[in-house]
């Protein structure tokens, strides 16, 4: 295949990519990148047009993709959908539909990002079945920017970080583990990445305490991928058995599926019952090999890592893995929005 | 004329540009629109600014004027005026005086697009005189992106759009009519479609319920630019009438002349007694002929007009009239803003 | 030295940068705006992103950064600080730390603008400390967009526009004074441009009615700079007296110390004492020579100064000083940011 074959495609979730595709993805965003630093001005996308459309807040996001835009000559546009009367539940009298929306951004764009978590929609679910929903009138590339149940520019992200710093990931051992923060953290990050990293190969032992259970789905998916690719999956209740050796932790806050039932404050209250999941110094010296640490950021220091690790350049994948984001999304955006290589 | 003539000229009505001036926008737009498809990058106005106020929000209009200076080369700023701290009243200690806030920002930019409502301002009719005033101190173009009156950029898309469709528009038919809807619309796109129309020199109806009066010094206008332009003008208060033979029919949404002394419940209240006002196949194949679909979205499914017509390509101009705002104000910002052709 | 040796540097205070690189910006920006009139088009920092992180609202910083950025090729990113979950205090569980936000904000930008005034922090220099704390964690420069103590934009704009206007600084006489407004404004603009005029070695008279007094730790400084330079600096509470024959006068609102602890309401009723406190056509005309008009905008008209003054092309320099804005910013970014000239 070519790369222009991957011109209009959606990325919703990764699973709706081939390898080879995604291996295209990979090489792309490890070429722009040798660009970037090389100094070279590209005008792969000169003049085209990125819509953003955050329905939830976003940091890094929001600041990679529009830094990706500047970098390859266009532009993004940061939108407020509160502002767009966009009707979620299509009654007549209540907004926009999605079908107009989405088909008129088409008219004026290259490509459509979105974010849409849980707490934005009805059910959880509902947030990319929306995305593909968007997917099927658009006649530009609809990009995933969090959904609830994925976060594929993320994952892949990640997989470029540990390629860059681990070489191949067959046979290399990942522990993806809850951790304690207040913070109550969705989903998508953590689901995409052990659907992800099983694809690739990759040994993924999933922890969390009882109670933190994921998308079972996703979980069968994980399960699937492992086998296909040759790597693994695991799941248990206890952080260290999961660190046990493990080449990379990934020690990260999430939700329990009785979120939406409980309120943020009960669920606060549970995630206090945890406090010593905590990816610490002691626990990367005396259980992991090396035990690196990867993280899609924002990190709660001192919750959910302590600084000596955070902070530790040997061992600490995450400011190269969230500058990634920046040059796995050019690739992303410059295959499916038809650049000019 | 030669098209440097235009440099420097607002857009706040239709009625202060000549129907020559007019016409030169209308072909550059269509010229900018083949260039587009064919995938020409533009230098027009290579890193100028055009500075976006919206006293009121927009989805189209923000997303067209900021697209369409990325295909040009140049760059919008989308501003927030309630974090400008600007004096509408203009009493000292009020805030930065419209005059300081317009001659700074022309300073800044190479041309500027406002957004003001009846809802912003003290009395209907402030909007536009707002407008008017910018223009007296800018020394860049003011560009009206929607006002209390007038909505220049999308009547004049509506003509590019009828053009692009049925051909030469003099004797043409066109219906505009009032349709139930909760959402208590503006009058300004519709106000500014009926002038505009009728100085175009199509046969033009205006239809609405009883106590859905527009602007009296409108419908004069209007009435004065069909007799130049060798139209007509008809205003009744019945839908049927209005859509008899119509090539084309825009059916929408909007308030009555007494909206902000009677309250927004008390508008809908009064709007849910027309619900027979709306756009159906049924009246589509018995009255008009062929009654295309116009409208300057957001759409109310279900109310305006039923999804029949809505989603038959055949019919319904919606779409590219959406796309058309992008190239007609492409070519507005370059005419006015000085770019290089 | 050459202008490559201030690639990196930042600019939170106009103390941090010699005299020799602070006249090199006045050239540079000089230079740049010669070559804007020329209408050359620049590609100084093309592709490249510039950060601006506002903490509090902003009108003429926002628009000449942003409309700079597009000048020069680049392109700048308007966030929003809110929305970033970053965390002031730096306690586990409160958000993001200021390193980890600033470390990969590096990631994504060539440069990165704060605006941190002093109600959104716990105490007067508490936001100057974050920017230099950001400082030390950044690898690409970090510009003061106007923090509790400085706004050095601002203040070197003024040496810009003083320079264009009445030539050689040396010897001229700016008078500072405090003038009535029920705005209520920060010290920055006022305390950089006293420290910067002292600095260039301008006769500096600093007037306020008592309670007024600014920093004393900026008075000492201001005194220390002019006594380097060869001007002057003196503190009075009479306003007639600190703008007889002045050259230049500066009439502009600001707080007392005691802001914080008494309230909005109380500090204007406060000010309100001092109506008389307002530079007027007479005053001018009586004290001054010749009294040109300088200020940082926004204007109080009819509080702070007089139409009639601010309205004389002759006498206010505004106009043409918020312009310079712009030119001395893109002078400052293309020196940081290590723009290819």
């Amino acid at each position: 295949m070519s790369w222009n074959d991957l011109e209009g495609k959606d990325l919703i979730s990764v699973k709706d990519w081939t390898k080879e595709e995604l291996d295209i993805l990979l090489r792309v965003a490890g070429d722009l990148k040798s660009r970037y630093y090389s100094g070279e001005e590209l005008d792969i996308l000169e003049n085209d047009t990125f819509m953003m459309l955050f329905f939830n807040s976003s940091t890094r996001t929001r600041q990679s993709f529009e830094a990706g835009m500047s970098q390859l000559g266009g532009h993004s546009q940061f939108l407020a959908p509160e502002t767009m009367r966009i009707s979620l539940d299509r009654e007549p009298g209540g907004g926009e539909s999605i079908k107009d929306t989405t088909k008129v951004m088409g008219r004026y764009s290259e490509g459509i990002g979105v974010r849409l978590l849980e707490d934005k929609v009805d059910y959880y679910g509902q947030g990319t079945e929306i995305l593909y929903e968007m997917g099927k009138y658009s006649t530009v590339p609809i990009i995933n920017m969090a959904s609830d149940i994925y976060h594929p520019c993320q994952s892949m992200t990640d997989i470029m970080t540990m390629q860059e710093k681990v070489g191949a990931l067959r046979g290399k051992k990942i522990a993806v583990t809850w951790a304690y923060s207040p913070w109550v953290r969705s989903w998508g990050s953590i689901q995409s990445n052990i659907l992800t990293s099983a694809l690739f190969g990759m040994d993924v032992n999933l922890a969390h305490p009882e109670g933190y259970e994921l998308d079972p789905d996703v979980l069968d998916l994980t399960e699937e991928n492992a086998k296909k690719s040759g790597g693994s999956f695991t799941v248990t209740n206890e952080m260290d058995e999961a660190i046990k050796e493990a080449d990379i932790v990934y020690p990260r806050n999430w939700m329990s599926p009785d979120r939406y039932e409980i309120g943020r404050e009960k669920e606060i209250e549970m995630a206090g019952k945890h406090k010593d999941w905590k990816y610490t110094k002691k626990r990367q010296e005396e259980l992991t090999d090396p035990g690196y640490l990867l993280h899609c950021m924002p990190v709660d220091r001192g919750n959910e890592v302590e600084d000596e690790i955070m902070d530790d350049p040997e061992l600490s994948f995450v400011y190269d893995q969230a500058e990634n984001r920046l040059h796995l999304q050019k690739a992303l955006m410059a295959l499916t929005m038809g650049g000019s290589f």
